[in-house]
């Protein structure tokens, strides 16, 4: 404890990007809250885009309308 | 706000259907919620079907004990 | 089978707006999937207005500003 | 009801080994709550090893210094 | 990790049987996984019955049928 | 998107915690994956410490055996 959980689209999150995630997340609640890093989980979930929608359409149909 | 996520097994779900099940969520809480439909997101988790059980026993098992 | 979460601020959901969101995701997973109604869960989160951020602010500060 | 959900790295965990997790969790709450197993559901969730993170590094990155 | 997330109605559980909950789900995954308690989390989430629907019914308005 | 959920106990988190969880949250999206804030949903979630379970144990009761 705590349990943190990032839901992203996915669309090539680095490794990299990720280790910065958990490391940003953890570094947020033992600063704020004074928590244990080493009980401190943090979970990415990374989500097809068109498993994600927002404004009632599937975010690769707004990516496509963009571009 | 809001978020819904619609959890599902992974059995051929289309992107039609995807965006459907999407367009269908946003329209529900705009509808009885009067929420707004840009700051309304919808995630679909598709389960793969060893990995969701009921009545004890897994739904591959249980399609399986149909067939 | 299927689960469906839906997440909204706690702001007065009335128990009939409740049974409207119930009945609509669960019609929702059955025209477009072939679900079946009585395997279908739906789960309605109120969260508290200091719990629940957008654009880096707490959405209870959000509303005051805009009064 | 209930819903279980079990989130675990995703570290070759077997078609058995699911089938017993999901039969132990019903069995759990048809004995602590006296739940049907009809109406619960469990859903095993697999996160890749970079997407995961305790003590604020990546459990992959863990697992390498071990090793 | 693991992480488990058990939801259920809010029906007067017992502290005592939360903590029988806690146990088995953590034992379940130690037995079965051979997954080290001090890293296990357990999170039980208590659902009102106006909040929680099957067969497109609010849960309380079922056992109200039934009584 | 993205959203986050944090999960912690319900001990006194005060409304200032949540704001600095909450644009701690989304300054680190925006940082690292360049998300927009105003898309960014952070939510936080309170735990009952009797309700949080580590090492087979409420979270209540290996607060009262270190007291």
């Amino acid at each position: 404890m705590p349990y943190i959980n990032i839901k992203v689209t996915d669309e090539n999150v680095t490794k990299e990007q990720k280790q910065q995630l958990i490391a940003g997340a953890t570094r947020l609640v033992v600063e704020v809250l004074n928590k244990n890093p080493a009980t401190t989980h943090v979970v990415i979930d990374e989500v097809h885009i068109d498993n994600w929608g927002v404004k009632g359409k599937q975010y690769s149909e707004l990516i496509n309308s963009q571009n």
